[in-house]
């Protein structure tokens, strides 16, 4: 038997002020920080002794799962980070908030690249370097990304293709940790854990789209040695 | 070229209530975060962009690196832990300060093992399995060291000794990717640091007793493609 822990991050600056945020490297809000000790808190009551964490490469995830660890008093364990982990790209949709997308491109249109599987946002290119929000710049991509295989770079990203860009991270490093018995706690995104939700519980295109993670929720899955879910709960709710 | 930056981890709650600390567990005190942060800032001025993080599998180092990597706006780099790099592991001085020391075993037999390249302290026992400290009770090892290899896990040290068991992985990992062109940040503790600057300066046994790395002060080598140090600095004195 091993455990999976999901978090997703706590509460960011711009989930606090409603824009799409995406691969733009925003920091923990406050109340971020806090849902975030707050996890840590009810997994050490859980008593789970993990052996691996995982997150993406954007602060607002490390630094969850560095809090987080740390009130569980677990910080010493190895942690490994992966762009794959990185929330969906929103494409040229981050850094504006819904009110100015339905006015740039039609409420119907915003609400279809929020709510469908498969429909892709307006891409960014290469030449947006820079996301300018609040009268602040932010680096579209930067070398954190220099590693990645030519071609993977997303531009915009829809469910599918973050299931399709995470999966080979859960089979060459999750569920190779799990099968050995390992007990890992990954930190990471609202669409990002959903696209491992949707793989793990084996939920229809149309139905994952309806499955909120709350910040700082920790969901938490046994496995038993088959890679079946033994059992699954949802704490903090 | 290539960049090395040492720093030894902000106050430990131990070190402000001047306890032998080694390997017992224990935080940053509030003096401590504000170190780790200060010393992150300073790297942000050098502009050195990191590659690779090392620090030990003790809290104090491990907070030290994430809060100065945070300031430093790098927290996303890569990051490996390894009991190589933890503190000289004080044997049975371990939640003593030094007047219980002295009382214990006379002022210059303590003298001597703090000051001596060579001479152990009073060892540990694998019977020892707790250190109890102003009524709290702390683990002497846990499960973070379940795989250092059979007969490796020191009972009580001397420089000479930590120096001996830091090397491998000086090898290993960090010269490694210094020869790769790599700049590397290792936050980790005075004496492992030491045993690091002694093989990297060539020091001789008595004078390494001599050389002090302030909490929180980052050191930086920069190297030749030979491994030569090419440049060094202190910032922050």
């Amino acid at each position: 038997m091993a455990k999976l822990v999901l978090i997703r991050h706590g509460q960011s600056e711009w989930n606090a002020l409603n824009l799409f945020n995406g691969w733009v490297d925003t920091k923990l809000s406050d109340q971020g920080i806090e849902q975030a000790r707050k996890a840590g808190e009810m997994l050490a009551a859980e008593e789970i002794q993990f052996d691996q964490a995982y997150t993406s490469v954007l602060t607002r995830a490390i630094t969850t799962l560095h809090l987080a660890l740390e009130e569980a008093g677990q910080l010493f364990i190895p942690e490994t980070k992966s762009w794959r982990l990185n929330e969906r790209h929103y494409g040229a949709l981050q850094g504006l908030n819904k009110a100015d997308a339905a006015e740039k491109w039609g409420a119907d249109q915003v609400l279809q690249w929020r709510r469908s599987y498969d429909v892709l946002p307006p891409l960014l290119t290469e030449q947006d370097a820079t996301v300018e929000v609040l009268g602040k710049t932010y680096a579209a991509f930067d070398r954190r990304y220099a590693d990645v295989p030519a071609g993977e770079l997303p531009f915009g990203e829809n469910l599918k293709v973050t299931l399709e860009r995470v999966l080979p991270f859960w089979a060459s490093n999750i569920e190779r940790d799990l099968k050995a018995g390992k007990n890992v706690i990954i930190a990471a995104h609202g669409n990002s854990l959903r696209a491992l939700v949707k793989h793990i519980e084996g939920i229809s295109d149309d139905d994952i789209l309806k499955v909120e993670i709350a910040n700082g929720q920790p969901w938490i899955y046994d496995f038993d040695a088959d890679m079946k879910v033994a059992d699954k709960k949802i704490i903090g709710e």
